[in-house]
């Protein structure tokens, strides 16, 4: 018999939800708006009411899917499939919904990390192609990164392992949202290389992102890397120390685990080559010089938003 | 049949050899010099000789040993079971050790790395009892380290990895003699402990210790934790550097592979629970705030010098 299985990346804004076929083939997909705030027990519904219409309306009938994988941000026991809370999800605090789904649908589910979810993704579908290690980071509002050793997630004894936007790059340096001093998170994620910009913009520096600040109230990384290429010398220093920050974090990856590559996703990667080439190049300049390391590759990730939904239908395949 | 396994420690200057039984009880051990200048040839012509002359007087006869490890620095090929080259073992270019070894003895033979050895002895018969996750730091003159992750040694794409003292703590910090800036081996190895008091008495601090450089010409970390354990509070301020640097380690390795302890082992844990107790203190200090981290254990090996030779036994037991 045909089996099929369902991936959900299950955001704070968003609920975005595939079907594969076995081969992690695209049957359908769809997303409905999160609506965090009616609560667990509604939006668990609304996943199972799409889940059903969707089986109803494409020509894969329910009976197929055999497995459910959810990528969901953290804390949660995720081996236990319990969201413990979220920032970005208000009202759902221990909240079982691999339990919920899997009594709604009758299929197993498995809840997972977002960000090894997409790391997953990109591990089986992307990126990842052939090889057995890999270390993925994904630039947005923080740092999220998956760790693939062997071939398998790394997951580490309370499956909160590979949160490398949260190693100290820098002691007692900048402060991070997550209390820590000198994570790389504080100065390389998307949303903190756009806060480093306003930073020293509002401190005086001269930048054509100036008259962005003053109009829209704000710069995002988007700002700085359209500036950037249109030649602001300015967004050029911030996206080089957002650059070297995310090399150090490759050569601090390489001498973790030693992938054979390291993978970059989210928002940021947008920013094309420019950004790509001053890691490489920062890359280059930090790593140690006692054993030449020409092996590992540094690039960006290829299968875009959807890396969540295949990495979760890839790790329910698994179950 | 009983079946016996050897564990190879083989070092810069001396060469530790162990017979262990299947439950890596010890049989019998013993130790030669290197002589690593005499070359390859005649280093392994006495390694297997002292194995057979150690079988032919213990109870334990040679048809017994099943297989062979050896720990070794690198770098290597390890699962080719090639030394590359060594600083400490000058003429030992691109020697196929496990080959030559097989050979004479008739036995098959493990080549791994020795920080990864010690790791793993650590691991089975030490602090990683009824553990699954653990990261192991050796403070010599280096900072070695090994990561154990679901039970097993996590090798990388190239068995390079796990390289934790050559991870950058300070972007563009202090010089490593791998040739990168900021590695918190530049910091908190016993020889850079000792470098570092050494560096601010030449240039006019005061300290107890600026006797043992005039006399000595040098100082070893064992002066700066004997004068620590005196009140000496510049020994007290060297100790506290290498224990922070020590404490985001520990953070980054949480942060990595998450593991359910933290091993140091190496000549410098000698200075016992004053160095403990302020890496734990660092460690609280530096670790986030958005979730509680005490389930990490941070302590020191058990297991002393044996556990090289330990771990190349367990390794061999697993061929």
């Amino acid at each position: 018999m045909t089996e099929n299985f369902i991936g959900i990346d299950f955001g704070g804004t968003n609920i975005k939800i595939g079907c594969f076929s076995a081969d992690l083939k695209l049957l359908w997909k769809t997303s409905i708006p999160t609506d965090a705030h009616m609560g667990p027990a509604v939006v668990i519904d609304r996943m199972v009411d799409t889940i059903k219409s969707m089986a109803t309306n494409s020509k894969v009938p329910l009976a197929t899917i055999k497995a459910i994988g959810i990528g969901s941000p953290g804390p949660a026991y995720y081996s236990q499939g319990i969201l413990i809370r979220c920032a970005n999800l208000p009202k759902f605090t221990d909240v079982p919904i691999s339990k919920m789904l899997k009594k709604k649908l009758g299929k197993p589910v498995v809840l997972e990390n977002d960000a090894n979810a997409a790391c997953y993704g990109e591990f089986v579908a992307g990126q990842g192609k052939n090889i057995k290690n890999m270390v993925f980071f994904t630039l947005g509002t923080g740092i999220g990164s998956g760790i693939i050793s062997d071939g398998k997630l790394l997951r580490g004894s309370g499956d909160n392992a590979a949160e490398l936007g949260h190693t100290i790059v820098n002691v007692n340096g900048r402060l991070c949202g997550c209390g820590q001093r000198g994570c790389a998170e504080a100065y390389a994620s998307a949303s903190n290389t756009a806060r480093r910009a306003t930073e020293v913009i509002e401190a005086g520096a001269k930048s054509s992102l100036k008259a962005i600040l003053e109009k829209n109230g704000q710069i995002t990384s988007k700002d700085v890397y359209e500036h950037l290429a249109k030649g602001d010398q300015l967004a050029k220093k911030i996206t080089d120390e957002t650059a070297e920050v995310l090399a150090v974090l490759c050569v601090n990856a390489l001498h973790g685990t030693e992938p054979e590559k390291i993978v970059f996703a989210g928002g940021m990667i947008a920013a094309g080559k420019p950004l790509l080439n001053r890691i490489t190049y920062y890359f280059k300049q930090h790593i140690w010089k006692i054993k030449q390391e020409d092996s590992v590759e540094i690039c960006f990730a290829t299968l875009g938003e959807d890396a969540g939904i295949i990495g979760a239908a890839a790790l329910a395949r698994e179950l």
